[in-house]
C-alpha cells in the first residue's frame, strides 16, 4: 500500500497570509505534484493548520531539506510520512471482543493502514482472537495496587516499539493522569454515548431511562479530564420505546465498532490535528 | 382527509393479560375491521399502552357503548378519534421564522392533522406570515410584570377555542411551572439541541466549542423542569470543523423544523403516548 | 437465550376482519401473554400477515392444538417457534471476508439467533477464519461442468441438516433457476449497489461512472430472476468525487456488511413476509 | 452578506503540476489572505479543479489583471465573485409548492445566496405563494403547440435579466433538446428518486411495486438526456410496507425540498464543478 514517491505533509503553525503558497512552493521546488491539498484557519486560535500529499521522485532527505528553513520561518511543528505507511499501533482491551475484533479485521484487509503491535488486556478472554490474527496478547491484573505496574509497561512499550497510536478499544479502566498526559495527542478511547450526553458509567441505562430516540458513540482523544476529550468522530442511531437496556447495548455496539474505525483511520491517515480543545479534520 | 367510518382508538391501563383480544372483541362487537394496531407493554412501569385503527359502519355512539364497559374493567383511560381530523393547535412563536413556516405550510398542504386557530408571539415580525396562511396572529408584550397576563391568556384561549395541542415553535420564553402544570402532556417544545446534551441557552454555541461533529433538535413536552420533559422525536445532522456558530445555527435549523414537524404529527395522529418519564411512539 | 415459555407465532392468510381477536383468543385459551403483536393487512394482494410473541406456560403440543382449527379456518399457513431459537443456517461464501466474518462474530457474540451448521465456497481461502469459529468448512471447485454437482450438494445437505435458511455471503456465482426454485423464501443474498440501480457486475465501477452521491447495499430474497428479488433490507452511504473505485468499494463493504447481518437477523425472528413481489418487515 | 473584499476564485485547466502554488502566488501578490481552499485532480479526465476563497484588499480589476496571464498560461476556464454575492435565478415551476415555498423562504431568510428574479409556471396556482415573498410570477399555458414561445420566453429572460442559475423545482415538463443545450451548466432539475433507479414518470409508484426500503431524490444538471445529467446531490429516507403511494409521495417531498435547496446553495456558492459527466463538489 506505500508508495516511496508518494508523501503526506502536515504542518500547523500560526496563521499568517502566504503559508499555502510558501508550501506548495517548497513542494514545487522538489518537483512534486500535489494529488491532495487542504488546510485551515482556526478563526478561535488563530492557528493554520495544513495536509497536503505530494508525488515525487525526491529522495525524502532532499524534501525534508527544503521544507526545514522554511518550517523554521513559519514556527511550524511539521511531519513527513510516505501515504500509506502502516502505523505502529498498541491497543487496550478488556472482555468486549466487537472493536478489536473489527480493526484487526480490517488491519488484515488492508482497509486500516496501521500495524498492532500487540493487545494489552486486564483480562485473558480476548487471546484466542488476537492469536489468530497473529497479533501478540498479553493480559495483566489491573488492580488499584497493580495498575501503576501496568500503565508503566504500557509507556515502556510505546517507547520501545516506537507506537504512534494507543487505541482504548473498550478498555473499560481509567488511566491516571500522568498516563493521559504521557500520551496526549497519541490516544484514542471509544465512549459508548453520543458525548458530551451520558458521561460516565452505564451510559445505556441513563439512556433507556433519559428515552431518547437516538444513542450513539464518541471517539475521542484521551484526557485526564474524562470524556471530555476532544472529539474525533461521532454516529448515532435511531432506537425505540420497544429496546431494553441489553438491545441498546447491542445496537450501540455497532456504533462504538465503526466509530472507532474511522477514528483510527483518520488518524492513521494523518487526519487529525488538535486545535485547542477542539479537533481539525481533513475527512 | 377525515372518514366518519375510520376510528383510531387509544388505551393505556395497567398491564395484564388478554387486554388486546378483549380489545379487539369489542371492535368485533362494532363490526369493525383493524387497519393498523400497535401495543406496548412497559417493564419500566407495568403499564399497557394500544391503538388501533378501525373500520366500521357503526355510529360512533354505538362503538363508545361497547367499549366502556371494557375500559372500566381495565382500569383504561382511552380515546376515539376519526383518523385524519385536525386537531386544534395554539403556535406560541417569537422571531424565527422556520418552524412556523413549516407547520403552516404542512397544514395548508395537507400533510399535518391540525387545525392552527392561532398564533400568539411576544414579537410582531411574523404576522405576515400568520396572516397569508390565514391564520389569527396576535402579539404580546411579555416582560416580566405582564408574563402572567399572557399566561392566563394562553390559558383562556385553550379552553374557550378548545384547543388540544399547544405547540412551542422557537418561542424561546420559559413558561411558568403553572402554565406547564396546565398544559402537561398537551404542550411540545422544540429545543435546538440534542438533549440531554447542550441544554440550557446558546446550545449551538456549546456544540461550537465542544466540538461535536453531529448537531441535532429534540422535540418534547414540555414541563416546569426545562429542557428535561418526555423527548417525542430527535434529529442529528453532522457538521465539521469549518462551521462557525452562525453556520452551525443555519445547518441547526433545518433539524428543528423536520423534528417538531414530525412530533406534531405523531402527536396529532394520537401515536404518543407518555409511559412515566418516557414516551411510547406508535410510529 | 431461548426460553421454552416463550414463542412466536407467525401467520398469514386471505385479509377479512376478526383476526387478530380471533388468534389472541386462541392465545387467552393457552393462558398466554402477548410481549409483542404486529399485523398487516396488504392492499396490493389482499392478504393478512402477523406476528405475535406470547409467554405461556403451556406446552406446545397443546398450543399448536388450540391453534389448528383457526388456521384451517382461516385458510392461514402459520408457524410456531421459540423466541430466541438459534436457527440452522448454510453459508456460501467465495473469497471475500467480510460479510462472512461479521455473522460468525454475531452468531458467537449471540447476537444473531443462527447457528451456521457450515460453510460451502468455491475457494479455500476463508478456511482459517471458519474453522477459527468452529464452523465447518468445504471448499468447491464450481465450474461450468462442475456446478450441477455443487448445487446438488447445497440441496442435499439443505435436506439432511435441516436447513432452515442459505445465506449467500457475497458467494459471488448465479445460482441455477433450480436452485433458486427449491431455495425461494430461504435464501438471502447480499447485492453490492442501491438497486434497483446499478444490477448486474462491478456496480461500484458504475456508482463512480454515474457520478452518484450514496452508494449502498441491499438484500434480498435469491430469485432466478437475478438482482429482481423481493429487498429485504437497504443502507447507503455517502460519498465523493474523491473517491476512486476500490475507495467505494471498501466504503461500501461496510454497507454490505451491515445490511447482511440486519437481513439475516429480521428473518433468523421471523420478521420478514413475502407479500407477492415485495417484503412486510416487522421490525 | 457580501463583502466587497472577499473573493471566491474558481479556475478549471489541464492537470499538471505546480498549479496551487501559481494561484496562491498570484493571489499573494494582490496581498490576499486564503480563507478557504480546496482542489481536485481527476483522474478519469485529467482536468484539475480549484475553489479559493481569498480576503484581499486590492481592486477587483487589479486582482483580475493579476490572474490573466496566469490563466491564459494554464489555459484555464475561471471566474472571480464576491463571496456572498446572491446569484440571479429564474425558476420554472407547475402545481406543486414544496420545492417553490423552501427556496423562497430560505432566500428571505438569508440561507440561499440567490435573487429570485421570477418564477415561471404552467399553472397559475402558486402565484398567491410567489406575491407574498415579492417575486414576480408569470404563468403560461405550455401545451405542445406553445412550448415552443414558452421556452423562447425562458431564454429571453435569461439573457434580459443576467440569470445565472435556472432552477427546475419540480416543473414537470421535459425542456426540448435546444433549451437543454443553451441552458448546459446553468440549469437545475430536481428528480423524485434516487437516480439511477426508478427514472421517468410515477418513482414512487414504481418505488412501492419494487418494494424498496429507502426512498430518495436527486438534483442534477438538466441535460437533454432526461435524468440522466450530472448529479449534484441526493438524499434518501427509510421506508416500509406499510406506506401506500400517497405517503411515499409526502416523505418523499421532503428529501425533494431538501435536496433541491442544498443543491442550489452548492452552485450559488460555486461549488459545483463538471467533470465530463460526473460533478466535483466543493461543500
Amino acid at each position: 500500500m506505500t508508495d516511496s514517491s508518494h508523501w503526506v505533509l502536515t504542518l500547523e503553525c500560526p496563521d499568517r497570509p502566504g503559508i499555502v503558497h510558501a508550501v506548495t512552493g517548497a513542494v514545487a521546488a522538489a518537483q512534486g505534484n500535489v494529488t491532495e491539498l487542504q488546510q485551515f484557519s482556526s478563526v478561535d486560535t488563530g492557528r493554520f493548520f495544513m495536509r497536503v500529499q505530494v508525488q515525487s521522485g525526491f529522495e525524502r532527505s532532499s524534501f525534508e531539506e527544503s521544507l526545514r528553513p522554511l518550517a523554521a520561518y513559519l514556527q511550524a511543528a511539521w511531519h513527513l510520512d510516505e501515504v500509506g505507511r502502516r502505523r505502529r499501533t498498541l491497543i487496550l482491551a478488556s472482555r468486549a471482543a466487537h472493536c478489536l475484533n473489527d480493526l484487526l479485521f480490517r488491519q488484515r484487509s488492508g482497509l486500516l493502514p496501521i500495524e498492532v503491535a500487540g493487545v494489552m488486556a486486564n483480562h485473558p478472554d480476548l487471546r484466542p482472537l488476537a492469536t489468530f490474527y497473529g497479533v501478540p496478547f498479553t493480559d495483566h491484573v489491573v488492580l488499584p495496587h497493580t495498575k501503576a505496574d501496568f500503565e508503566a509497561e504500557v509507556l515502556r512499550r510505546v517507547e520501545a516499539e516506537d507506537i504512534e497510536l494507543v487505541v482504548l478499544a473498550r478498555y473499560m479502566q481509567i488511566l491516571s493522569p500522568e498516563l493521559c498526559e504521557a500520551l496526549a495527542g497519541r490516544a484514542i478511547n471509544i465512549h459508548h454515548s453520543f458525548l458530551p450526553g451520558f458521561k460516565g458509567a452505564n451510559p445505556y441505562r441513563q439512556a433507556h431511562e433519559r428515552g431518547v430516540k437516538l444513542i450513539g458513540a464518541t471517539a475521542h482523544f484521551v484526557t485526564s479530564d474524562l470524556d471530555e476529550g476532544p472529539i474525533i468522530e461521532q454516529n448515532v442511531t435511531r432506537v425505540d420505546h420497544n429496546l431494553e437496556v441489553p438491545q441498546l447495548v447491542a445496537r450501540g455496539q455497532e456504533q462504538e465498532t465503526r466509530t472507532l474505525a474511522e477514528a483510527v483511520r483518520l488518524y492513521a491517515e494523518h487526519r487529525v490535528f488538535l486545535d485547542g480543545h477542539r479537533t481539525v479534520i481533513f475527512g
